[in-house]
């Protein structure tokens, strides 16, 4: 079965999370992804835990790339990415913005080689305006982008969302980006430069809440799991753990009331309505907290589906492992790595009918296809053993 | 300027907010989306605030879109439906699974009329697996996929994130699907059927939580906005808010004591290495706390970008306004609307040097274009009467 982007060949320069996940996506969709790195190899392969000293981390997000060691600080490791580039449609890096321009491999100077090339950049303020040379983590992103700001409970703290929404959320713009360019590419045959910033994104991913800003003039605070207009619409803690509950209209609150056989609430006159329910939450809420502390989570989710409630469990990852639907759509996984054993990792939400995204390839140990590669290009042995000697293509050593 | 899908055509037949979010990217990009609604139009165009009758939720993910008011219960309107099929490159709906077939448009019915259609469906749990059928919710998405279980403070309850992120996070990866299979198409010439679920998404956005859980074998909780191997790196209460600082390594420790007029913390026996101030967080925590009770966040950032320390502050929606950074890169702007007036919304990320994208028109009052598309089609003005008379066509009088 043959990938979407079979035949597209993507240099990748990324490291750590935000340029890998985006790299990772474009490598599940059947692209050609090599994956060059420093002698000391992407940061990320020294996070923990480890598994017979391969990061968990790193193999979690660079599946499906091959791994090159190139010095990128000696002219001739220049020089054999600019072979690749040649030869390439994509390039896709996430330094600092500056940093390819001091290792002489910016846009500008590899676009004369190839008109054709697509070359996306991922970082943290973009390349352009007042904050473009900051250091940028996903918290600083997550923070400034205003996210932080409406997740948590209410009167609470300002939360972190718990995954690295900032380096996602970029690199998933960054394959758009990219997949947008060779769209066009087709029409226009040029290649072209893409400057993704992980703040642009964040904001991009506020949906309602600018426009509400912009229109009430209030500004969106934390509400925590409530919805803000609809009633019951949250999340109840029940013996074993918590699940969610969504009734959305009085027609659901009766059969609701008539599930936890609490018929009488159908009427009171403080919860008869959406809008009563939604003013008298502060009444309410302990009430479904004493009833649902009698069920356990299972038990609750049951009487909620035989009385049509829309609801679900609330999954810790753990539980992700045993959801059916997630193993029916095998969106987490085994993957085989030959070093570290077998490794459960996310699966593709990509289902394409002829060509979907798939696994062909565990992540690469540091360098194993420098080689490979090399010979590809057409490099004799001997080259191989002097670029070997001078330290142009040689993995660091690693610290045991 | 062109933009990069110039020439595509979109078949829009989405609700609410995944699927809109998904074609609203798309027109960003350039491709002519026309928007199908019932009678009674998106659902979303009911949501509040509103401006003069008009939906700033509406609003806010529908420009670049033509509306077309189109009955699909009619058999007359389904008519009009497939031959815009034949015109066209993709289609996108977001209805519960079951629901285009019930309609008599489910992919098996439209892909004869057209075999390069490229039709994607995205619902809460994806069209196969035990759950198809469910009702989704965002907030049901979340509780299922995981995020919430570790977004929150330490011990304390799971929270959800505050965008959608299920619904935006499925409309990111639609988009993706889309393309690639745009990108396999130029290769074979087939359309495909595409199908996206919320949930695989929010399983796939998780990054390293699976692969921990899967090596260390510990259900990865809420650690609130706290690194959990790099001290201090977390948000700190200023005195007329928060901001964010990212104290990487020992000597950015010692340039933060500094700045901070506290040199006697450089060696303190507790907070001397990076382990220590990570072990001993609830020692160093309130002291940080009552060293940035004294500034305001402003000047606290001073201090800290003076030292060189990474930081930033935690901004609310009101202050992504007035950020040089957002405002540079045209991240929040006004798009004038005819009849709201001036909506301020969210840029697009799309930062591409040639073909960027862009914002050419605001959302759509409900069947605006219908007759324009129609006349495109080559349908006459009596028949246009016709059709409007028996109600195919017609908008839904708005209650006022």
């Amino acid at each position: 079965m043959s990938g979407s982007l079979n035949g597209i060949k993507v240099i990748d320069l990324t490291r750590v999370l935000a340029g890998p996940f985006c790299t990772m996506i474009l490598g599940d969709l059947g692209a050609d992804v090599i994956k060059i790195e420093a002698p000391e190899g992407d940061e990320a392969r020294n996070f923990g835990p480890f598994v017979k000293g391969e990061s968990a981390y790193f193999m979690s997000i660079n599946r499906n790339k091959r791994s090159m060691v190139l010095n990128l600080k000696d002219p001739r490791g220049r020089e054999i990415l600019k072979e690749l580039v040649r030869q390439a449609d994509v390039l896709v890096e996430n330094f600092r913005p500056g940093t390819t321009a001091k290792l002489g491999i910016s846009y500008e100077e590899l676009y004369p080689l190839n008109p054709r090339l697509i070359y996306a950049s991922c970082s943290g303020f973009g390349q352009t305006g007042p904050y473009r040379g900051r250091p940028a983590y996903d918290i600083i992103i997550q923070a400034m982008g205003g996210i932080m700001s409406i997740t948590g409970q209410p009167g609470g703290e300002p939360t972190r969302v718990g995954a690295s929404i900032g380096d996602i959320t970029a690199a998933l713009f960054t394959v758009i980006g990219i997949l947008a360019a060779l769209a066009e590419r087709e029409r226009s045959g040029k290649g072209q430069y893409i400057d993704i910033s992980m703040l642009d994104c964040q904001v991009a991913i506020l949906e309602n809440a600018i426009a509400r800003y912009s229109v009430a003039g209030e500004v969106p605070k934390p509400i925590g799991n409530r919805h803000p207009s609809i009633t019951p619409f949250t999340t109840l803690r029940t013996r074993d753990g918590y699940i969610v509950i969504a009734v959305g209209n009085d027609n659901l609150w009766r059969k609701f009331c008539e599930a936890v056989k609490r018929p009488d609430l159908i009427d009171d006159p403080r919860f008869k309505t959406n809008p009563l329910r939604t003013q008298n939450w502060d009444e309410l809420y302990p009430i479904l907290c004493s009833i649902f502390s009698e069920y356990t989570s299972e038990e609750a989710l049951a009487v909620m589906e035989a009385a049509g409630v829309p609801c679900g469990p609330l999954q810790d990852v753990g539980q992700l492992f045993h959801d059916p639907q997630i193993r029916h759509r095998e969106m987490v996984l085994p993957i085989e790595h030959p070093v570290a054993g077998s490794l459960w990792m996310a699966g593709t939400p990509l289902k394409l009918s002829r060509t979907p995204g798939k696994i062909a390839r565990p992540a690469p140990t540091l360098g194993q296809d420098t080689y490979a590669i090399l010979r590809e290009m057409g490099y004799s042995e001997s080259q191989l053993k002097e670029l070997e000697a001078e330290g142009v293509i040689t993995p660091k050593a690693k610290k045991e």
